[in-house]
């Protein structure tokens, strides 16, 4: 029985390893490939330790990090969403849900159990946990944009507008965090590095 | 002052993509490439989280997983050094201690002071969260050379007596996943996967 739990846990391991072929939009900060989910959910954990100081509530700093380290685990068989393609959003719960229930299923039960409310509070943002690890989540890519002049922005050719309203969540999480990056969009439209507002330039 | 501090914390932030770049010897599961150290961080905090209760002694979880998080971080001036290259581990040591204090010193003094311990202490294998967390280290490319049939073990003529020197330590931050690895390793070496004991069969 107790073997069985290990074996389990072992599968799990090595499942899981397949995070690292799902590419997001998002380039490394030296433009030199995409970046993939799991090297992303390092980062961002880590990112989540360095800026609590900047979470809107206090928070359980443990539990922030294991969401952030098991939030993207669904991408395994849903693959990597783009944020800005509408499209690909309409279905994205229903593959993750049916992701979320063979992937974390591999496990015994308690940990598939807390495994999956994980993503689901994540998911939520309803907690002070949630709100500051979606924070995370969101201000990362943007920063990774920042630093590549709209790398990822230019190539799928989004305009400011869809960036404040997709990011907008961190406000709630950081607010401090939110400020920064906000006053750092108007500077990426003056250089050219985002679409500003107005007629759009083309399809998304 | 504090916006300095929130520069300081954003520039790490980063810096640090840059462990995404260093790559280590071990491959994917899945065999298509060399994992890097950020994927790898990711990894094995997550599998701390899942293989708690396999510690030897009770731990500080959070701990642990910050540890790991960080743990690589010195890799980006240092370069991942192979665990079976004398050579290569001769200054080790001092390289580390170099790349520790540029990258740390990016962030406030304050952050700076508690991430470098995290490291040293990680190091210096003396508590039981560090002892657990070189247990995860450890075992990680051990279960990716046994799921790939040696993949990294045969490229680099690694043979078991050097793999049991060198994982022995999980059996102090994890007795129940060295006896499980341990097993394995006989395994390995009966289907060829592992050189077995006895006199060299080639250079390191």
């Amino acid at each position: 029985m107790e073997s069985d739990r290990l074996e389990s846990q072992l599968a799990f391991v090595l499942e899981i390893d397949r995070l690292k072929t799902v590419l997001r939009r998002t380039t490394l900060v030296d433009g030199s490939r995409r970046e993939n989910s799991a090297e992303h959910s390092w980062h961002i954990a880590l990112m989540a330790v360095l800026l609590e100081e900047h979470a809107a509530e206090e928070v359980d700093l443990g539990r922030v990090v294991r969401m952030l380290l098991v939030h993207d685990l669904v991408e395994i068989d849903a693959g990597d969403t783009f944020c800005y393609d509408p499209e690909a959003n309409a279905d994205k719960e229903e593959r993750e849900r049916c992701a979320a229930e063979r992937i974390f299923g591999l496990l015994p039960a308690d940990q598939g159990e807390e495994l999956s409310a994980l993503w689901e509070e994540f998911e939520a943002r309803e907690t002070a946990e949630a709100r500051y690890a979606n924070a995370v989540d969101r201000l990362q890519p943007m920063l990774h944009n920042l630093a590549t002049e709209g790398c990822s922005w230019q190539k799928h050719d989004v305009g400011v507008e869809q960036v404040v309203e997709r990011n907008a969540p961190i406000g709630e999480g950081a607010p401090i965090l939110w400020e920064h990056a906000r006053a750092r969009l108007e500077e990426a439209v003056e250089r050219g590095w985002l679409r500003g507002a107005g007629p759009r330039g083309g399809a998304l």
